[in-house]
């Protein structure tokens, strides 16, 4: 935290000085930078999130929920890379009629997280602002160096596969917008605390290291960021939509609007791992699965050429309305 | 850079991409997270700063100025802590009807300093704002081991030095206010560019590690970060305010209003480093100085005690009535 700040500032830094207590080279936000040491043998892994108010989340979500949901967007990015995290810095610029409670409520969702996940505040800025509430979250991890997981590795002939279950991030925004009226409460608020409060998959994508041959995390929608992958990678992918795993709540939204289905393969917000593996690696990610709990489903393949191909069970083409999430 | 961009971020995002061509370990741009591996036996540096237009810079400042001042900043951060710069991020929520030469003009800003201080871009996020332009850089070092500089190891009977000169930062943003009416023009304009164009001292920090004892860059004012060393190191410090070194600009300024003093002492922007050293380093600090062709000059000591004396040149107290920089 840089220190030009008084009165308010101070305050706001008061309340995020506990959150940097268990990190040592936070240098208790008291100097001008923060020191980060990865583990011997090691290179940093750094990514970086900006949401602003009122464009990606609607302003009046729970602030806690904001807080937990920034910091996993970023955990999940470090989780498609392979890496374990170690620390964030957050960037806060304020409106000076910001109530109290706002960021009591944000600064608890953090520590909740941070004790989650096992990381700590390692510095950050906060400043005033005459525009909405603008936070951004720039994410630290360490992989093992060379092993980090990328995007461009995969190669024709890998099965594709993905973590949990998907769309539940895009059916939980139309819930929360109130367009699945039809859906039980149940199934309605299961899709919700999908959107939003994702889970990142740090333990699948440290196993993933050395196993697959690119990955990704499912954040612009299951057609597109499959598309990353083919693009960075120089292939063709193919995608199943009928093996595509679907949770209870978004099988019953389906089950109501087939027409959904293109808020499943082309929505986002999933913070699912894709990934590929060579086909006779099948049997370890068969085995990851168990020994993770966590569903990993094989729902394409790579093949050459360019491009993603969406089959239906009968093998016919599919053409999304929609592919990939575009808010700024 | 996340990927979840279409036309106008797109569009962005290729201007942005040649700014990371120099850095292998930006990806491209192209994956979930930038890889950073500090040399063997360093650690990293992290520090971050956040500006909104309107509240940081007035708005209507050249844009390429407005990035390289946002750099800088942060370079003079890593300076401050002994640290060589090695990347940055970038975090830009921008309004939908920015001009697009402004982010041109921007990224221009940003690649003419990267050439100059041999950083380069290794990740970030554009997103969209309804309110004015935020921009975060996040900037990364790195030192050796434990060698890095903090303000909390000045000891009594330590020298109080600064480099460079001291007060331009405040006068050049009054000057740019007009509020220096009087001064002829060449003297308006240096004080302007030295406000609008800080000179990280990355060469001077470097140098001063294993000689300084603390270390702090002179963002807040003079005697508000002398406070801030004092403060974190535990002990009391005298500022010699006659032995403050101005330049031709500043003292022309003075010369005409002695009342402008306080700036000089209490204003921030500077971007000088301000250090202790032991009194029998003062001869190496004699050296350095020599060796970097840079002003260092020896404007107080440490004591014990807490707080911060300024004396007049017949030592009498001064008291100042602001004492650093108060915008959010």
């Amino acid at each position: 935290m840089t220190s030009r700040k008084t009165g308010e500032f101070a305050r706001i830094e008061r309340l995020f000085a506990p959150l940097a207590a268990g990190f040592p080279g936070a240098l208790g936000l008291t100097d001008d930078a923060a020191l980060l040491r990865p583990s011997d043998g090691h290179e940093l892994v750094v990514t970086t999130d900006t949401v602003v108010a009122g464009v990606h989340y609607v302003g009046d979500e729970p602030p806690d929920l904001v807080a937990r949901k920034l910091l996993r967007v970023n955990l999940s990015d470090l989780a498609s890379m392979g890496a374990q995290p170690l620390a964030y810095t957050l960037n806060a610029a304020l409106p000076s009629d910001l109530e109290d409670d706002w960021l009591e409520a944000f600064t608890r969702g953090l520590a909740a997280d941070q004790a989650e996940f096992g990381i700590a505040l390692a510095g950050g800025d906060s400043v005033s602002t005459p525009g909405p509430v603008t936070l951004t979250v720039t994410a630290f991890g360490e992989v093992p160096a060379g092993a980090a997981l990328r995007r461009s590795g995969a190669k024709p002939g890998d099965v594709v596969f993905v973590s949990g279950t998907v769309g539940d991030g895009a059916l939980g925004l139309k819930a929360q917008r109130g367009e699945l009226p039809g859906l039980s409460q149940v199934d309605r608020d299961a899709l919700t605390a999908r959107y939003r409060l994702p889970r990142p998959r740090l333990d699948c994508g440290a196993r993933l290291r050395g196993l697959a041959h690119a990955a990704i995390d499912v954040s612009d929608g299951l057609a597109a960021d499959l598309g990353h992958i083919a693009e960075t990678s120089g292939v063709a992918a193919r995608l199943d939509a009928a093996s595509v795993p679907l949770s209870d709540a978004a099988r019953a939204a389906l089950a109501r609007d087939p027409a959904l289905r293109d808020a499943v393969l082309g929505g986002g917000d999933d913070y699912e791992l894709l990934f590929t593996v060579p086909a006779d690696a099948v049997g370890r990610v068969e085995a990851l699965a168990e020994a993770l709990a966590l569903p990993l489903t094989a729902i394409g393949a790579i093949e050459s050429g360019q491009g993603v191909r969406i089959l239906d069970a009968d093998g016919t083409a599919i053409a999304l309305a929609t592919r990939g999430f575009t808010h700024g």
